[in-house]
């Protein structure tokens, strides 16, 4: 299964052209890179028991954090821990659900939720956000309408091709690469490559996408990470920080909360939802920074990406009771999470041209330490500097219905 | 896996917080109990081909009983055998099918008659009875729709857990235990733990189930056993003994057959179902019991459970040509069968608030021989007594529609 | 495994009454007929990897030909290929996707597309045809609605019962048989037989399928094979020829091609689908030919079947570009794919009586060389001889909607 290059190890763990998936595999720093300094493991593991019967696993150990991604939900990640900051939530749902188990369109369209449990999980890619009819073209040309629902499918679609890239030199970096279909004849041939990757030792990973149309006419995609947080960084006090151009809320419940969005309660019996849709700044370079810190200043997460690709921010507030899920959602986006026909009456679903394809590379810092968090909060400061933010408290709305 | 206890064996087959699934198992009383003086085993199998690929069943002979449940589907139990006496029936579906075979959604929502083949299939726990629209609580507060589908999920749901327990004195009582989650975020989190069990040597057994709700808030929920014999129990001259306080059909089909609702004919081609709802009568200690006597009147099955628990009774008549499915339904609930929405306007949808359980316990025995039907039989009569019955002969309606 | 008879050896691979499915398994003609002057081999292959996790396969190499069936996407056949002609299409789908993976109800009852990949897959057997709403008859002897999805379920529903037979004697005759059931509780008990067969050494194989009412009351059935093909023998200049009684088009867009219907241009960006339904003539016997036929008119299929049994041919071309998917299908049913609501109103949907079964033999020749080809060219030639074709250029229509 090892199919070194001249710069990395390599090892192919699935590939349904070659009709292969490893069972339980596993690869070691002490033996693959005996002269890196910080050990790291990375190892693949099919689940198994009630609704996760069949589930792959692969948890990458980079000596500091623990990254546990679902070759079989997507290519999302579980969560991310480094000791005891975890990046995740607690979710009513408990198990990693294997696919065969959800109905997407169950519950009104939301059948997505009874998988939803992930750290970060891709919304898309044909379509994301609210569940509704939406117009496409059918096998006869014609005009149809489709029951779009929730997220779309990307979460619920397993890889098809994961493998395994170790560097040979160093700093030795390690890259968990997966490839996603999500094609159908008459419809969307969008590929997505993903690759995790991260330095042994190192607080820091990377996750770099690439959106691919295959089919020959141009395709709308949407793509949207959801990416959830659950204690310890959300609690009474948490503070969410990002250079903000612009934001308005997405309903009248959300509108009541404006005075104070960007900071998190306790759970709260019967919280209901908040959402705000954001337009954020960026460096120089094109790159936005946000961050979300907890009530101490001492520990944090810090998400670097591209403002050009994913120009659309939204922030979801959900601090509801533990059990009914307490959480808060950091979403950039190629576009706000309404229903498509909302969305692309505002203009914000994308197209690739045949052939053409959109990246966008998310840097990912966890924090630990006031210093640390500290000087993190000082770069979003410097992107905002004395930039007005406009808040727009009506919700967006469609005057006159398609 | 073998975690024995003070008290009893203990096995844990399917745990998948310990990402664990036991392939082929099998305990035996000679090995296990050697002073037991009935012989026993249990045994866990993976079932193979076409759509019940991967679907495990438990197969518990008493001695006297071979009891098959079926994890996957939902802990639900596909037969009871007592040498010839079967408890069960002959369904068009000849496959345990697998639930990713399943669309619930499907044939217009009832899909779930895909799969339906057991003797005991729980229907709930969300929701059961007939499929059609009902309100929801969204995401965002709002009042949703959603389809409702035919006796809900928890009849395609794999446990998550499943255990089983011998006790280590006498009378070595003999356990299946599963634990099966309607979990979803925005949504239910509703729990079933089930026990089934039975003495070596014995002609009955118990099924006792908790339900309860996860959740922060409060959660409505419906449970049906959809309990159901062909032959021997049901025959032309079979007939339904219970301890009545009133009846009503169902719909106008049913209303033809109030005079003999009671009493089975041969299979007939053509038939369409009759289905009645009934309020039962219970003695001192709550518990009601009733009873399907063969024509002879010397095999027979009793159920004895709490009516309080399970305050309405459904039974439903199908006794249609034998390939299209001869079978009769014998069903306590928490509510009739009927759409939610109905019941909900009738009251008779009940709610678990945070952490609270439901349970109940539904005792069955196997009777052989004309003693043993009678003897039982007086004890239905002792409930009746002189307790007339009200018969309803119009079908429940609602007037004005939501 | 092996159970020989008489006539035949006999292995049977799937059987899910006995709990049975073989990995992965082979039989060789140097060991299993060694008298036989032509090699041939049969294999069963379990895929892994992505959607394909858990499809079987079953490839037949008869020495000429490579045959490869799918029991687990309802014994549909994948490709055939004599050396570089091979009878099949490049589909975006690229994956043999097991059935779990597909929700037919997806893209407004277009599911069924993200699977469609095959050379030739059954379209039925409940219904086929084009998405839509019909009636149907519920458990309470109502009428109901049900959303009918594109080309039924049989394509995604694996074979319960699979075997491998092969005469004992000269030509030694290899066949592939496989029973899928199309049963559901208050809805049909159909049943499939079907057999692939071909001679070793052989450049024809045949298709002999057998469905069955299991029910006791009269079902309606539909059966469509969808036969479809790409490169070589589609290509700019490629032509179909049958002998035609009456031909229209199935809407406005195909009729504009009504004067080139048969011929075939080079893919084309864009193109949308034109359809014909056809009316053919038959021989003496009651079997009518078909034939694709490439540019050069040395490779070449001949379909030969009865036409009683199908009366129906549809011509399905689809030249778009090779990524879009570069298909035409020959497609012969007991109806047209309308949907069935539509199709019933024209008289074109069969019943079977309670036992009764319905049956099709098709013969398939691959034609390799001038001759071969123009030879078959005759016999369809001499079907037509002087029967003059009607060309309907209306679309038909249902005047008043039901």
């Amino acid at each position: 299964m090892l199919k070194s290059t001249s710069k990395t190890f390599l090892w192919k763990l699935t590939d349904s052209r070659d009709n292969r998936k490893a069972e339980n595999w596993e690869a070691d720093g002490k033996e693959i890179t005996p002269e890196c300094p910080a050990g790291w493991s990375i190892k693949k593991i099919e689940l198994h028991g009630g609704k996760q019967e069949g589930v792959d696993i692969i948890v990458v150990n980079n000596g500091k954090l623990v990254l546990t991604v679902i070759p079989t939900r997507g290519m999302g990640i579980l969560d991310v821990k480094m000791g005891e900051l975890r990046l995740g939530w607690d979710s009513p749902v408990r198990e990693i659900v294997h696919p065969a188990f959800i109905n997407l369109h169950g519950r009104g369209g939301l059948g997505w939720l009874e998988g939803f449990n992930e750290w970060l999980v891709r919304c898309g890619l044909e379509s994301n956000g609210a569940p509704g009819v939406d117009q496409f073209i059918t096998n006869t040309g014609d005009k149809g309408r489709m029951e779009l629902t929730l997220h779309g499918r990307i979460a619920n679609l397993p890889a098809q091709e994961v493998e395994i890239a170790v560097d040979k030199e160093p700093p030795y970096r390690l890259r968990v690469r997966g490839r996603v279909d999500e094609r159908t004849f008459f419809g969307p041939k969008l590929e997505l490559w993903t690759e995790l990757s991260t330095e042994p030792g190192s607080g820091t990973f990377r996750v770099a996408d690439v959106v691919t149309n295959r089919g020959d006419l141009p395709q709308e995609f949407e793509l949207l990470y959801h990416i959830n947080f659950g204690r310890p960084l959300l609690e009474a006090g948490s503070e969410f920080l990002a250079p903000i151009s612009q934001f308005r809320p997405f309903n009248e419940r959300a509108a009541t909360g404006i005075s104070h969005f960007n900071r998190f309660g306790a759970p709260h019996k019967g919280f209901i939802e908040q959402v705000y849709g954001l337009k954020l700044l960026a460096a120089e370079n094109g790159r936005t920074a946000v961050m979300l810190r907890n009530r101490e200043k001492d520990k944090a997460v810090m998400m670097e990406y591209p403002l050009t690709e994913l120009p659309f921010f939204t922030l979801w507030k959900n601090t509801a009771s533990e059990n009914e899920g307490y959480v808060t959602g950091l979403e950039p986006g190629t576009n706000f999470p309404h229903n498509r026909r909302f969305e692309r009456l505002f203009g914000r679903v994308p197209k690739l041209r045949a052939s053409e394809s959109w990246n966008a590379t998310v840097d990912f810092s966890v924090l630990d330490g006031k210093e640390e968090v500290s000087a993190a909060a000082e770069v979003i400061s410097s992107l905002q500097k004395d930039h007005t933010i406009l808040i727009l408290k009506e919700p967006e709305k469609i005057e006159a219905e398609a």
